[in-house]
Order: structure tokens, then sequence, then C-alpha cells
């Protein structure tokens, strides 16, 4: 084995780049740091020719050129996305080399596949990256508050909904308006589907439950809805009534299974969280004896994620070097079953326009009644001369279904012209 | 190597009793979570004989009987203070015994000493538990920020003077009085010098400190003031001027050497640990890559603290059944000297009692302007008939040898009667 461990860079964009960057500024302290010299040996690209700020020498377009190098020992995928970045970390496992992955879309459909051939390989399978930025939160979870049943675990883990989100709040303007902005200055990417739709953190809190919960949650386990339909109007009532509108995701372990669930969500105006804004992320955990812990800071970037990279390959090559590899691997000792969305409890903001008629709540709330659906908040508007009114409902905690069964009844009465908002309420 | 791994408790306190109680209760899953049986062997205590909700086959007054064990092969040492425990724990080491500690007195004066028998020895020294009692942050410093340059790390460490501030803040009401509650809480000891002085969030400044910045600092590099001298005044004047009083701990990483120093401090309003209530600590960590990050969660208590270090216990047990133990030891490479106490530089807050004469505030503006110490705010208050009045001013950066300075002068000019107050104020 060579005193210089020697690392495969798949991948060079912004995380790739910045993990390039990062590993060239500690040359000097990564022996001292990890025990072992640690360098990047090739770099796969698509295109060879790309001006980059880089040692051209180590740039390929052959990923048979690094799997087949003997001397790399860590392979450190950045590329994102499924395929070939799927079949590349597979290989990699299976060729006996340590992986190191910021892929949160692989790892929250894969990782057990992962694990397993990791596990059988005696290898690492490290992705502090996948999560929350260079936040510390996977590392935290496996090893310090291993002592815990975690009951919960929740926040904001996708920066480009929560800077659109905290930009509709403070300046009041709307979703489309915002995002043109944020593709422009690259907060958001050209197709947003995977940020804007709760994609992205649906597989981000598939990868936490797992770890909180030590039973397997992939993304289609996840209940998502997206922050396209949040309107400038729907903010400015839930300020009036105490409350910020921030994309959450929610991981519990109940009962009845464990819940997960991303969406658009009503919290209150003094939750941390509700200060957590622009592209910043945040997770807080809940276990039996830690009681809460907050894990704070850059989301997403270059050099952020870079640290959660550069730390796992530092944490990779000290167990090369202490003989060590596979110390940890999967946390998925349990099998727990996922509880299905119709049982999902939780509060509902409902926003609706109506005929500014007498007896027009009095019939709304005699259905929501029957439903066993009870009001917390009721504010109700005059919009305009032609008769139309709006009204706004914060409802107490009632089950989805049922939820959903008074609001097809509502839609259904003559006075009722739209069912305009439906946001889920959350005192967390 | 037994199967089972065999741990020595030394000290059933509140901590002690905490890990015990949580150990039970994981006792099913400890194998799946580590991948070895854990199980307390010997609990030291100094009377067998009083009444505790443990298994007292286990108890022993007699430390021979547990250092002598060979089953036993980690120690916990959760007794607290300086002698016995700093004896015990470098008897254990010697005995190739692996240490978790949760004692930050111990930690921040031997810590190198102790790293280096450990080293020796080949053996695991875990102390997540000496800083932020459940709060992960040991760990994410010496793996998951491990790429990154660290300059900063600051933050509320005490819980003790957290919630006498808090409730100082909220209630408008005397440090004594507050002291006097916490107490009958157990939220303060009998004796709270260590707390009310800063001491014990300085042990913690010097161990965040070494670690952050790989380089050795102890409890007496720290400049130290507690809060004893803070009056409800002070605080009042703070929420004038959009501050915040709380005691920070502030570590930096300068040109001119390692700046640790543990004092009162006015912060504003919406900087997120003005925020920090209670007992909850929190630390904020800025590095070159990571940009900033924060942990938040309790700072004591009986089952926070068990949590980390059963979180140690658990994680010191995988280095044995992976063989591995001194994976990751002492992490200071570097050798940075100390910025002596006179160059830090910072801005401060000054309440003077004075004559209420023209030309008052001509003659302190004029004492300042010498010493080139420049001024952000002011407040000037008659108080009461007798001709008295109270300025409050803030200052902006200057060192604090410069201010010293002006003050004495300050303190001598004959309209001023008093330098009531003198609090360091930060915009972190």
């Amino acid at each position: 084995m060579s005193k210089i461990i020697k690392v495969g860079l798949l991948g060079l964009g912004t995380v790739g780049t910045g993990v390039y960057k990062l590993l060239e500024k500690q040359k000097e302290k990564l022996l001292l740091k990890s025990g072992t010299n640690i360098e990047i040996k090739k770099i796969l690209v698509k295109n060879k020719d790309k001006e980059r700020p880089v040692d051209k020498s180590m740039l390929t377009d052959d990923w048979q050129e690094i799997i087949n190098d003997p001397e790399i020992q860590i392979i450190v995928e950045l590329m994102g996305g499924m395929e070939p970045a799927k079949g590349y970390i597979v290989e990699a496992l299976q060729k006996g080399k340590h992986v190191v992955t910021a892929n949160k879309d692989l790892m929250a459909e894969y990782g057990q596949e992962f694990f397993a051939e990791a596990e059988s390989q005696n290898v690492d399978l490290a992705f502090e990256a996948s999560v929350g930025g260079g936040i510390p939160i996977i590392r935290p979870l496996k090893q310090c508050l291993v002592g815990n049943d975690l009951t919960e675990i929740f926040g904001i883990i996708n920066g480009t909904t929560n800077f659109i989100l905290t930009k509709m709040t403070n300046e009041d303007v709307e979703f489309g308006d915002v995002l043109k902005e944020a593709q422009e200055l690259g907060y958001a990417e050209a197709d947003p589907t995977a940020d804007v739709e709760g994609y992205d953190a649906a597989r981000k809190l598939a990868i936490l439950s797992s770890l909180a919960f030590h039973s397997r949650v992939t993304f289609k386990d996840v209940f998502v809805e997206g922050i396209t339909k949040i309107s400038s109007k729907d903010i400015e009532y839930a300020k009036e009534l105490g409350y910020v509108i921030k994309l959450i995701a929610i991981g519990k372990n109940t009962e009845d299974g464990i819940e997960v669930r991303v969406h658009p969500t009503l919290i209150p105006n003094n939750q941390p969280l509700a200060a957590v804004n622009d592209s910043f992320n945040a997770v807080f955990v809940k276990g039996d004896a830690i009681g809460e812990a907050m894990f704070y800071g850059p989301g997403a970037g270059e050099l952020p994620t870079a640290s959660a990279v550069v730390g796992d390959i530092i944490d990779v090559a000290r167990n090369i070097v202490n003989n060590c590899t596979n110390r940890i691997n999967c946390t998925c000792y349990d099998k727990i079953s996922i509880m299905p969305k119709d049982e999902i409890k939780t509060r509902y903001y409902i926003r609706l326009q109506v005929q500014d008629e007498s007896g027009v709540f009095a019939s709304i709330s005699s259905v929501l009644g029957n439903q066993k659906v009870s009001l917390a908040s009721v504010i109700q508007k005059q919009i305009n001369e032609k008769n139309e009114a709006e009204i706004v409902i914060i409802t107490h905690v009632v089950k989805e279904k049922q939820l959903m069964e008074a609001l097809k009844l509502i839609s259904e009465l003559p006075i009722v012209s739209e069912v305009s908002s439906v946001i889920r309420v959350e005192d967390i």
C-alpha cells in the first residue's frame, strides 16, 4: 500500500472544483490531520479540452483509466444524478475501492444496495455531503447521537426553495418572478423541478430518516409537495396570523410507523427555523436522551459542500491507515413500516373564495364540523365590490384523509367559488 | 477479549445515573449499534450503602477493584473535579484501558498529558460530554470539519449563567435574587463560583479552541470575567440600544495569535445567539470552507450529557471491535502563541455616574478622543433631583489596553463620581 493515498475524482462541476481547491489548500496539513498524504490522481470529466483551473494531466474522459488504476483507493463521486454515477459507484465498491459521494439521489434510492456491497468488500461508503451541504449531520447521527432513540428529525434542507420563500416573504413578490431571478443568480438550476417540487428535500429526508430511525426509508416513501403554488397572498395571511411559510421536511418515528413528508408549512414566527433564511439549512433532532439539538449552516455551495467531502476523504484515509475500513457501515438494523399518507395528522391553513352572503361561514363551518375538523383561527375579508370575499381558516389537528373529504364537500358548496390554497401548519 | 465489553463507571451523580439508565434502556440495541454487547461491571462511589436506583452488587468504594479488573476495558470518569479523578484517568490509561470522560476541568488543563499517555498505550480517550452537554461538537470538529482552516469558535457554553441572564432579562430582577432561585431549583450549585465567574465556560473554550485551531490552549490562557457585576440596569440599557447581554466564549485564530476570552457581552438582538435562552447552549464555528455553522442543544442535564457519554462509549466499543483504538487522538499538531489580553480589540459599553453639569459630556469625550477611543452611541439621563446623571456609551473597536487607560483618566475626572459598568460589545 502506497504511503500516499490516491483519489479518483468523478466530476469537476461546482463541488468537484471546490474539493480540488480545498485539497490543494490543505496539502501540507493532510498528513498531520489524517496520518497520511492524500492526492488526487485522476479526474473524470466529459470534455478534457475545456479550460479548467486544475492540473490538466489529471483529466481523463475514460472511466476505465480510473477504475483500473490499482493505485487509486478512494473514488469521490461528484457527478450527481443517476447514471452513469450509479454504475461507477457499484463498480468501485465491487473492486474494493472506498467511495465518498455527495449524491443524495443515489443514496436515497440505492443506499441499501451500496451498503451491502461496501460491507461485503470491507470498504467505506461516506456521504456527509449528501445532506445539508457543509453542515455536519450524518456523522453526528451515526456516532454522537447513537445512544438515543430518536423520535423526530425535521428542518429546512433545500437551499433553493428557502432562498425563494425568503425573498417572497421579505419583498412581497410572486414565485415565478423570484424563480427567474434565482436562476439568473445561479441559485436555481435551468430545470428547477427537483428543487421547487420538493424532490431534492424528500431525498435528503429519506437519508436522514434512515439514519435517525435505523430503518430504510427511500425517496418513494416520502409524501412530497412543492412550493410552486404558494402565492404572496398566502405569505401575507400567514404573517397576519403569526406564521412564516417554509419548505419543511419532517420525519417522525411514531407508534403507527415512520411518517415522512416534505411540504410548504406554516411555522410559528418564534420557531428557530423561522429565522433560517436565504440558502441556509437547519436540521432539528429530537430524542429520548438528547431532548433536542439543532444543526445550522450553509446547505449548498462550492466550498461548504467541499468541506463535507474533504472531511469524509480524511476520515476514510484514517480508516485505511488504521486498517479499519467498514468500521461503521449501514445502521439500518430495524424494519419499521411507513405511515400511509392518509393517516398523517397535522393542522391546515385553508384559503377560500366565497360569495359574501350572510350564512356563508355558517355553511362552511357546519361542513367542517360534520367532518370533525375544528377551527383554531378564522379571517374573513371582502375582496372586491362584486360581492366576493375571502375566508382563511387554520384548523386544529386532523387526519389528512378527513380534511381532504371535508375540502371536497366544501368545494361543492354553491357559495364557494374556489379553494385557493391548502397548506399544512406545524407547531414544531 | 470478551464478547461483552465491560465498563467501569466512576461516579454516580447526575450524569453517572443518566449513563446507567441510558445503557440499561439501550441494552438490547447495543449489539446492533456497536457490533458488541456493552455492560457496566462496576461503579465507584464514595458511599456503598446509600440508596441508589442501580444494581447494588455493582457498587464499590475501592478503586483497586476496578483498575485491577482485567475484564474492564473502558473507564468512564464522571466524578468531576481534579483529584482523585486525574490520578484515576492517568492510571487507567497507563494500564491500557480506554477512557471516556465528561471532565472539562481536567481536559482543559491536562489534555496534552492524557493524550500522550493514550497514544503511547494505543487506547482511546473520548470527551464529547466535556463541552456543550449533549450537543455533538467535539467529534464534528475532529472529523466533519477537519478539511477546514477554522478561524473562529464562539458561543454560549455555560447553562447556569445563561439561565440567570435570561431570567434577569425577561423579569427585570437582580443577579443575587436569580442566583438564589437557581440554586433552589438545582440549576446552580451551592458554590456557584465556577459557573458565575466564567471558569467553567473558560475551560470549555480551552478545549474547543485546542480542537478548532490544532494548538494546545489551556484554562490559564483564557481571559475570564464573570457575570456577578451585571445589573438589571445594564440589561435595560442594552435593550434600549438593541442588544442582549450573554456570557459569550470567544476563540479566534488571528495573525497575532490565538485570542481566547469569556466575558459578559452585549450582542445584537438579531444575532442567533441572542435567542439561545435558559440553560441551552450554542456554538458557532467559522472556517475557510464551511463559512459558518452552528450547533445548538441542551448544555447540561442528566440525560443530554449521558447521550454524549454513551455515544462515546459506543464509538470506543466500535474501535475495540475493529481493532483500531487510538484512531483519532490528539489533533494539536500546531503551536500557536496566545494573544496577550492587552492586545484584544473589541467594542465597549460603559456606564458612568456623573454630575449633571454643562460640559460634562464634552470633558469625557475629550478624554476618550485623546486616547483614540471613538464613540458609536451615547445615552445621557438625569437620574435624580440631586443633580446626578448617568451616561451610557458604546465605543467603536479599540484595544483593551487603550480603553483601560482612557477609563482610568475618566474615573479621575472630578465630575465623574463612578464608572459603574464596563462590558464588551461584539457584533459577531
